[in-house]
């Protein structure tokens, strides 16, 4: 009865334990969520603000590519970080992952291959299940920090159906922030095979230890084959308004999303005006909120080291990082904190990663760590991931 | 470059001539527009009330399923009108839309076939192609009202790849409302092929003449076969929201849209607040609403029956209505009212119809009206659209 690409879609790894959360919140047990990258960052003022302005009698239906405000805040933006940008080279989609599965769909047939370093992030697959592309596996690993492997490793996944390579910068799931000559190599590969680069930037600014972004447009990669994917989810701390948007100089793809955006009539208008607000006074709250994350991430790193036979690294960017924990099944010790473990009441929950492998078998004994909390709240959590690794030690040995 | 399958979406019939409509707007004339289904009915008090109401700090993800609280509200609504639900079975989507896409690509492997009346809201055509499944017209007239043919015909249309038959009552382009007579063909039809019947029921309030909504639990259809498309946007003005839902009791399909569902993450937030509120007070703002639309029906009925050679009939429900005009292509006609002619500085727009429909040359002479704007609009934009057909007449003849 249900098809059988619709069954091909995996569950979220990040979402499909809550019923556990759930039940454990029943029985009275705190759980604190590094599970999902929800920050617990206040929203902006100004993205309240600029939903408070809208004054029309009538929440109508807005423009198929988004409101030319909204639009317009996004190139300003985009003009200051030093990419000049027009307004029709813009699109709003319904949050970045409208925006993944129309790229998927504009670019790919069916079983087209499109590369991505794994782990990847989760949405990726089952939006590229939804699109029925291929997404070809590059391999990276806990221990060299997730950095990209050689070009050459690289250049031996490009087949003649290889339509993109997919780039996420800083790094969802791992916190990864390619370098410069990491970039370059997804460039000349790019170049030499006539590829496109899809460049998810959503967390652009969360970059630690004063490293630098690096401008894609600052490269030799030809403009008309980079499309950005990019969201004001995490920057202005509002996930819930579902405004994502697609950066692209290619002018078919751009008149391909307009068709496919009327298909869905338009972006939520409210959302838009909380952005258009949160663009303007971005830089009174982006510096203290992205310090915060380093201080965050400095924590975390600190108290994962406590924890023996543990492998992990220092994140350079976004707010995850992934630990390769001393236990078999990652999901089984997840349950278990859940369903059968607290420190006074408390408990963790974390991401099993094997949903973030495109490869078998895979990650099933590391976990992603989202640190969206704040300081003593995260410690805390990260004294019970501690504690419940010792207790699970003791009783699965 | 652009995957042939995106390249085979077809643009928005109702918003692929909004160019034209953007120049004639620049010379300065006034264009009424009757193209778009965006009613300029004020979107009920009670909707901003309750985005009032929200006063978390963080905007933050919501259920990939859609709030609780908005859960709860739909479900009242539905036992109100006799439906018994429970929260469980109502999944809320980002607009009818999306809707549409999940369910086309939960029940079709590509190529599927999913009985439609046509013409049929050009979105379902637009993301069929997206979900590559195969929509196959049932042929309705203007001369009978695009009422259902007998149950042989449409019995004819259904092959082994039948999925689903597809019924939207009130209807969109057309304004029929379907018989109980008529919906029970479609029930004797989908219980003897076992098929779903994918009901949309957006516009369910829109009934004129005193009007009779068929509750499709009422016949012996198969519960868990049926699925209801819903959104807010038309019942309370509130397109822009992107809010709809899906109601079904096949807990298969429910299972398969918390899959879908995350990947997209969730249905925007705020929307949602908005929703809460206006399904708790719809019955102080809908019965008058009806009534304003019941008006606009006449007069655009009354308007359209002054024009020589044009074929129409009397809607029954939704805000739309279809009129055959004796020119040779509407579209052409439609341009040249936006780029050609005025009436004292105004002019206006409707939709062409042949983007309605999945047959070949078909509708091509045909437009689609939108009642949507007040009575005195209404009334001259009528006006215009006959001296525009009068003076058409004379250059092309």
């Amino acid at each position: 009865m249900i098809s059988f690409r619709s069954k091909n879609v995996p569950p979220s790894p990040i979402r499909r334990l809550i019923p556990y959360a759930e039940e454990a919140k029943r029985r009275g047990i705190k759980v604190y969520h590094l599970n999902i990258g929800q920050p617990d960052i206040p929203t902006p003022e100004a993205f309240w603000e600029g939903i408070r302005k809208y004054k029309e009698k009538v929440l109508s239906y807005g423009p198929s590519d988004g409101l030319r405000e909204c639009k317009k805040a996004v190139r300003e933006y985009y003009n200051k970080i030093g990419i000049e940008i027009m307004e029709e080279e813009i699109f709003i989609t319904t949050g970045g992952s409208e925006g993944i599965l129309f790229i998927f769909f504009i670019l790919g047939e069916v079983g087209d291959e499109f590369l991505i370093p794994e782990p990847c992030y989760a949405n990726y697959i089952s939006l590229g299940r939804m699109a029925q592309i291929n997404l070809v596996p590059i391999e990276t690993k806990v221990e060299e920090g997730f950095h990209l492997p050689e070009k050459k490793e690289i250049e031996k996944l490009i087949t003649k159906k290889t339509k993109a390579i997919i780039i996420c910068s800083p790094n969802n799931p791992t916190g990864t922030v390619y370098s410069r000559e990491e970039i370059n190599r997804i460039v000349e590969l790019g170049i030499k095979y006539n590829l496109f680069l899809i460049l998810d930037e959503v967390y652009r600014e969360f970059l630690f230890d004063g490293r630098e972004w690096v401008n894609i447009f600052t490269t030799s990669f030809p403009m008309d084959r980079i499309i950005i994917i990019d969201s004001l989810s995490k920057r202005f701390s509002a996930c819930g308004a579902r405004i994502g948007f697609i950066v692209t100089k290619n002018k078919q793809i751009l008149s391909q999303l307009m068709v496919l955006g009327m298909a869905r009539l338009c972006p939520p208008t409210i959302g838009q005006m909380g952005a258009i607000e949160s663009f303007k006074k971005m830089d009174e709250f982006m510096g203290e909120m992205i310090e915060e994350y380093e201080r965050r991430r400095n924590i975390v790193y600190e108290e994962l080291k406590k924890i023996k036979k543990i492998t992990t690294y220092l994140p350079e960017g976004a707010f995850y990082t992934i630990a390769k924990l001393p236990v078999e099944d990652a999901e089984e010790f997840i349950k278990w904190l859940l369903t059968s473990f607290h420190l006074n009441g408390r408990t963790v929950m974390v991401a099993p990663l094997d949903g973030f492998y495109l490869s078998q078998n895979k990650g099933k004994n590391e976990i992603r760590i989202a640190y969206v909390l704040e300081e003593e709240r995260l410690k805390e959590a990260m004294l019970i991931l501690r504690k419940g690794l010792e207790e699970y030690g003791r009783i699965t040995q």
